[in-house]
């Protein structure tokens, strides 16, 4: 059950974060926020995709247990039905403004996108002079690249320049670039749904198997699943400042480049652990080292991976024994 | 936040209990265990997973929590992990089926299937006449058609036509009928990582949305995303013991069939609630009354599901207002 424990966080957790680290890519440094809590598998889940994307290098979640629990900063929105239940938007939109006074995000596309900028255009200027800042805008329906155009051209008239446009509703890596690539001029984007179900890539498939067992190394031979046997160390390369390839060696065998593999836990105690700024950090610096068919989003030759001459010495000799054992 | 915890919960175990029905299609009545919780979006969700398919017609799960917590049977698994910490594979074979003593299922394919199955041929007898039981066989992995096949013979050759062939391995309705369509004498199914993190479809699109406030019926006019305003009803009719279509219709309209919607909370409290027995025998019933489409894997035309002219109506008027105030 241990095994199982680990394996589904970590499973999940790198699923979410790599899709992240997409989004990061796709975003150019404009603000990334975690926004899928709703459609997570069971709160659980919503937690630790929070944690996930936040380490992966989001800017903040809509989950606000993360804040106490992980210290991620939380950013939140306001609800269609909350628009809905006043008597008009722009009730709602003061309403909500005057509740957030250190700087509210408007969402726009209830009834009308236009009108709705036409009405912040209205209401902000009045708002500032009372000492209400309206941060922002938020765009969440349909064609959002050419409304992010003309949402922008109607607050620019109403000298609103620095009131930020986001953008949210169904995206992903692919959604933020394509929009990006259309000019768009959003500042920052809520990923929701498909990032934190890691929608097209839901599991990691990742599993425990035995390598060493009182000693001795061990192999499992099952048909297409096949494992490496004996313990392990990994030697990473690189060249130019850029990662060129690893190689999984033996324990006792050595390699060109560092090595990655380091114990975590010892005599049943957890070692060191890197707190989760480390995590980010290293994330980010992490991301800059990929080369460069890596960072698009489109499917690259993979990473080079090889595996050592000791371990397919030792696998070959695992296997001879095995046969030998079966003739006896 | 209650929106959203209701939200993800309804929405995950909708997904799952989903793709479970498709199973219980495919499998023809062959037993179901659901095997997932090792790739499930952390934890909670491998519990909701063993919930939902048990809901939906599974036998069992592996999930052991699921016992106490849902009162849900619980299948345990044999890990390859087991086998090749014994120094061979008939010392661990015989080592768990004496630890299961009332029936183990062994798994065949850690090494070579053929000949781990002529290990079971020969131990099963020997074990039976000190009262352990080897109650099946498990392959997961390769062709397991043709392993199937193939170990069926050997047992059936030593006497065993009561040890059952189990089968798992990156299932899911597709391969199961896959298998099942090749005539693998295969009796049951283990089902994990596709089904627990719903792989195809991982998020269910639904979400909560304002209809009335103080008594006045309310419409969302996003962009592709409007919806209908007003209470509501859904009626639904059947013919020859089949669904033959719903209507969506204003809480005061009727329709031909019977009413879907009942109250389930009322001035705060929850009103009476199904057992999980109960929300099971009626999946199964409703399953039953899917048309033939509906219960094959492949897209079928869609159930036909209209909104009344009280709806239509509604929503017209109310967009009138809203240009009538807009012009104002």
């Amino acid at each position: 059950m241990i095994e199982t424990r680990l394996l589904n966080i970590l499973n999940f957790q790198t699923a979410v974060a790599s899709k992240a680290a997409r989004c990061v890519l796709a975003a150019g440094g404009r603000a990334l926020v975690e926004f899928g809590l709703r459609r997570a598998q069971a709160g659980e889940a919503g937690l630790w995709a929070a944690r996930a994307s936040y380490l992966a290098g989001f800017d903040a979640t809509s989950v606000t247990l993360a804040a106490p629990l992980f210290g991620i900063p939380v950013s939140g929105t306001m609800a269609h039905s909350f628009i809905q239940a006043h008597g008009s938007e722009a009730a709602a939109f003061e309403a909500f403004a005057r509740g957030n006074p250190a700087g509210s995000i408007l969402l726009l596309d209830t009834y009308d996108v236009e009108r709705a900028a036409e009405e912040v255009a209205r209401l902000a200027p009045r708002l500032a002079a009372q000492g209400v800042a309206v941060r922002g805008v938020r765009l969440d329906s349909g064609d959002m690249a050419a409304q992010a155009k003309r949402v922008r051209l109607i607050l620019d008239a109403a000298g609103l320049e620095r009131v930020k446009i986001f953008a949210s509703g169904n995206l992903d890596e692919e959604k933020v670039r394509g929009l990006l690539a259309a000019g768009a001029p959003i500042d920052g984007f809520g990923v929701g749904t498909r990032l934190t179900t890691s929608a097209d890539a839901p599991y990691f498939d990742c599993a425990y198997k035995l390598q060493e067992y009182e000693g001795k190394p061990r192999r499992k031979r099952s048909e297409g699943k096949a494992t490496w046997p004996g313990r392990k160390q990994v030697w990473r390369r690189e060249e130019e400042g850029k990662l060129s390839g690893d190689v999984v060696a033996l324990e006792t065998e050595s390699a060109a480049g560092y090595p990655l593999l380091a114990p975590a836990m010892k005599g049943g105690r957890r070692l060191a652990q890197p707190t989760l700024a480390q995590s980010r950090a290293r994330a980010r610096a992490q991301l800059a080292l990929l080369p460069e068919p890596l960072r698009l989003l489109e499917p690259a030759a993979p990473y080079q991976v090889a595996i050592s001459e000791g371990i397919r010495a030792l696998a070959d000799r695992l296997d001879a024994e095995r046969q030998a054992g079966a003739r006896r």
